[in-house]
């Protein structure tokens, strides 16, 4: 039951007092820039969310992210407030082995993602509050705590672009209009109009707000949870550190715990011990997809088929098997062929278009809701979403990434198109798996087999047709390879488009007396250690080609499981070095010096050095 | 001289035909989406476009920039048109060696950057005029040709913000609205309205036009002339595949020649050889700012400094020196420091807020003038702008980055502060230089070299301090290395605020009677390989040590100098392989072991190996 105005206040007051005494503890944090948005929590938390923070496992559960991550001490004091931690809890705050980091992560429940890098979570929430109203069809609401100064990200504007062209009405962000930045005023200050503007611009309805205001507040979220057919906006004008006279509407007081912390509760009225009791969800249980079965692709040997359309495939394919898988692309789906997955499956489908950043964000939100995203677009373009991988990661999400068209092989297009450090990018995520299957069979097991895989799963795949050389009753598996030649001179170790580089080259070698083994490394992360070693055992001499920088890749990956083992080897890293420009595939795959001749030319000279 | 609206009409027509032929000549490319802009750039380059094109260096030349690059055809036109390149040249497009690529870079003069990741060369372009405004006084204006489907960047929206706040009106954005994406309508399709609104909320002027009316887009151009105090955007109505009826309009002809290219253009009234000559701008010469002279800084062996404050103190102290040297940062100048050069050099310091797309964008901008920017923010959050820095590559830019608040070290603030994966990142551009100083000394030295350095430098800075071991004296030097502790039995190569555990544990192993050498690899990339080598040589064992990923930094540099060479060792890497939480610096440099124990731990254990 929400109580009255006097009640609300207090609580604001207690959440001021709890951010404050929390960030002395610590003796870090973001006080003041949590007092802001005090009030603002405390009207939503008694009366408006409903959250059930004795069971954080409730699929009906309203949603509530803090974008601004900085104010975790209010989003701690609100958890105390809640009684989903205590206090003594609530005072380890920062410190080691504390689910209170600096930072929400979901370490402590029910936080959804971790946020921090600013401008993420608004862009989570849209993909959460998409899985609701078309994956989940449940009526739980996504609340949005932002703050002034991410307004300023551009991340914010695919969110408030996106949710508004669904017109998602579950989605409610409330911008802690402070005014203050880290250093300086923020461009817009308190001009609350221009804000409202732009978002309304964007097709949301906007409430400007004393974020002061109990009232007002109660209000405007009463509004926000009674408007149809598109997102509310409360843009709520405050004051930083509000409350205490020494921090209040100051500049210079962002990130630190108030000098004298004492005075300042005194100031509030000191400590209180409210304690609310969160109104519980209607009870719901998310829809099912139907799942009629089949068969995944399988591909005969010999054919000639793209990954990326073997991905297509596989994808739409799987969904018929299970009912948790979904897609979303950046309006390339016909470049990417999940394309495929839209046409059979336009129910779990979903268009970001060219905003990348938006596209891997509502990838995470929907995972939040147990659902299994594969994401795809140009693996350049995947780039740019590369802070929310990073963060993704530290969420502990599980989802998959489908870049297309890498490296100099897609030809014509030119440097702008050609991923080119995304292997080492991607390799560098905690936790991350990275495949760059050569061959359509392989595509359709990995692309199934990512569906269980924990972390962030990046797929690679080609533009060009490639052979099918993997039989379907190959096993073929995340952290494996396949030999595609034998031989035991010396080791070729390809992936993606130059694995037919080199097999081109081993049987030039052989015409030449050479053996060369070329092992398949699909599994680039994690790389097939034994199997790297055992070539470096038998064949003394490696070279690595990838159709990537030299930097972090391939390359990279097999040095790195021979410096784990025992066995040395002479290697020899073929990579593209310089800037390529345009061409045909051949001549660009020539004149990186990754083809046949390439590798047959570093074979050779291999074979005849002495080890 | 500017002609009348029958001449544009033709150029118009012209400008089709000649994207239809060098399209069909290539095989591949985007003809319809450059027709739609065809009037749009007609009108443009006769009477409006002030730029020599005989000489691209003319430093009062305006400079037009295709955000759109993939309306590459209509670009190389604009050029044959204003005789910037010949007829046969126009038919070499997307040819190996040809200057033309799939998507513009400058390769072809007066080619600024490299477009074809949409939604960049907006925020580029309000670099440059940034540039124009603030740095070079000049009245150059910026003209950028944007599509419709990039509006749904984000950068253009953190462009637009920037753009509006700084109000500059020597930028005028051209938009156009052909409705049509890749695979289907945009958001806003042909609601000219929604983007005025849009634009306008972000402090723009913006002005709806018909954009296949001459006299209309002639009328616009002026008043974005005339309009003083903002940025002007043409919003333009246009058709994808304007003028010939098999693809006006259509849908699914995205990014293909047209089937009849003699049909299409019999029907645009065939091939025409008219050329412009195009205005010439007013002459005019960049400011130079006053460069009173002094030292750079010095700091005396076992001071305690952090290296990013040494790094504000040293751009301060640059630009002292060099006129050419300005600072960028997002909104955290207090945390990297460059607040010593925003106070001591106000004029050529700018913010940027929390808009790292728009950050790294402005510093490629100012670069295309000859600036030399120096672009700093937590080094965690330059991940946000990594296809910018992608791209700056493609467009052979020369900038600084300077990443601050790396790795654990950072403590409580927690994972998403901590920048673990930067230097994986950034080593994997091509080009790029990645240094890491363990001390304020090294940073000075290093961040004064960095402003003669080609392509895209990252410097790492740390947030704690750290003592001064490199005497003033001392040789520093991008692909240099110092020996902080001599030894033969085992090497340590450390980098950063490892340095300093690695000094610890090599101290305490010699109390133990093992000498281990300790290398500081201030230098990544490039790595100093002799030395590396020479530790393999001379020790046999190698222990790297960084507060980073395991993949693609310190250690695979390591890994990959060895490799180059005939030495062999056994290389144990120590990094940060778990995700960490908060904890003070020490707490979690222990955690993730790669601290002073667990060196010494994992050196001791090398040297009981049998190597």
């Amino acid at each position: 039951m929400a109580h009255d105005a006097d009640f609300r206040r207090e609580l604001g007051q207690q959440l001021r007092v709890d951010s404050i005494r929390t960030s002395a503890a610590a003796g870090s944090g973001h006080p003041t820039s949590s007092m802001s948005a005090a009030d603002l929590m405390a009207v939503l938390i008694d009366g408006h969310l409903r959250l059930d923070y004795t069971n954080p496992d409730n699929p009906a559960n309203d949603h509530l992210i803090f974008s601004k991550g900085h104010a975790s001490p209010l989003y701690y004091s609100v958890l105390k407030a809640v009684s989903a931690i205590d206090d003594e809890e609530l005072l380890t705050f920062r410190k080691l082995g504390s689910r209170l980091e600096g930072h929400p992560t979901p370490r402590i429940p029910p936080t959804d993602v971790a946020t921090g890098s600013l401008g993420q979570g608004l862009p989570i929430g849209v993909g959460v509050a998409m899985a609701g109203r078309s994956l989940d069809k449940l009526p739980y609401r996504v609340w949005v705590l932002c703050g002034d100064s991410e307004m300023a990200e551009g991340s914010m504007w695919e969110a408030f672009q996106h949710a508004g062209w669904e017109g998602l009405d579950n989605l409610t962000a409330i911008i802690d209009v402070n005014r203050l930045g880290q250093t300086r005023e923020t461009m817009l200050g308190w001009d609350l109009d221009g804000y409202v503007r732009r978002i309304e611009a964007f097709g949301w309805k906007a409430i400007a707000v004393d974020g002061h205001d109990v009232e007002a507040i109660e209000a405007a979220y009463a509004e926000a949870e009674a408007t149809k057919g598109q997102p509310v906006a409360i843009v709520a004008k405050t004051m930083k550190g509000r409350g205490v006279k020494a921090v209040e509407n100051e500049l210079g007081k962002h990130g630190k715990p108030l000098d004298d912390p004492e005075g300042a509760i005194a100031e509030l009225g000191g400590e209180r011990s409210l304690s609310v009791d969160v109104a519980q969800p209607e009870p719901g249980t998310p829809h099912v997809f139907e799942t009629p079965g089949g068969e995944l692709p399988s591909y005969a040997l010999g054919d000639e088929v793209a990954t990326r359309k073997a991905y297509g495939e596989t994808i739409a394919a799987l969904a018929n098997l299970r009912g948790d898988v979904v897609a979303l692309d950046g309006e390339v789906s016909n470049s990417t062929h999940s394309e495929d997955f839209r046409e059979a499956h336009p129910d779990r489908y979903f268009e970001m278009f060219i905003a990348e950043q938006q596209l891997v964000a509502a990838g995470v939100g929907m995972q939040v809701r147990g659902w299994t995203p594969y994401v795809s677009t140009f693996a350049a373009f995947l780039s740019r979403a590369y802070d929310f991988v990073r963060m993704a990661a530290i969420s502990r999400a599980k989802f998959v990434l489908s870049g297309s068209h890498a490296g100099v092989s897609i030809g014509e297009d030119g440097p702008s198109q050609m991923a080119l450090e995304d292997i080492a990018s991607i390799r560098a995520i905690h936790g991350s798996t990275v495949l760059q299957p050569s061959d359509a069979q392989q595509t359709a097991k990995l692309v199934a087999a990512l569906a269980d895989q924990d972390g962030i799963s990046f797929i690679r795949t080609l533009r060009a047709k490639t052979p099918v050389r993997t039989a379907p009753d190959e096993d073929v598996r995340i952290g494996g390879s396949r030999i595609a030649h034998e031989g035991d001179d010396v080791a070729i170790i390809a992936t993606g488009i130059t694995l037919d580089e080199a097999v081109k080259a081993a049987e030039r070698l052989a015409d030449g007396g050479v053996k060369a083994r070329v092992l398949d490394a699909y599994s680039i992360k994690p790389i097939d250690a034994e199997a790297v070693r055992a070539a470096a055992r038998d064949c003394g001499a490696i070279v690595t080609v990838e159709d990537h920088a030299p930097e972090g890749g391939l390359g990279d990956a097999v040095l790195e499981a021979l410096a784990a083992g025992d066995e040395q080897a002479h290697v020899v890293k073929l990579a593209v070095r310089e800037i390529p420009g345009s061409g045909t595939p051949e001549e660009l795959l020539h004149g990186a010096k990754i083809d046949a001749d390439a590798i047959a030319d570093a074979a050779q000279k291999l074979v005849a050095t002495p080890a």
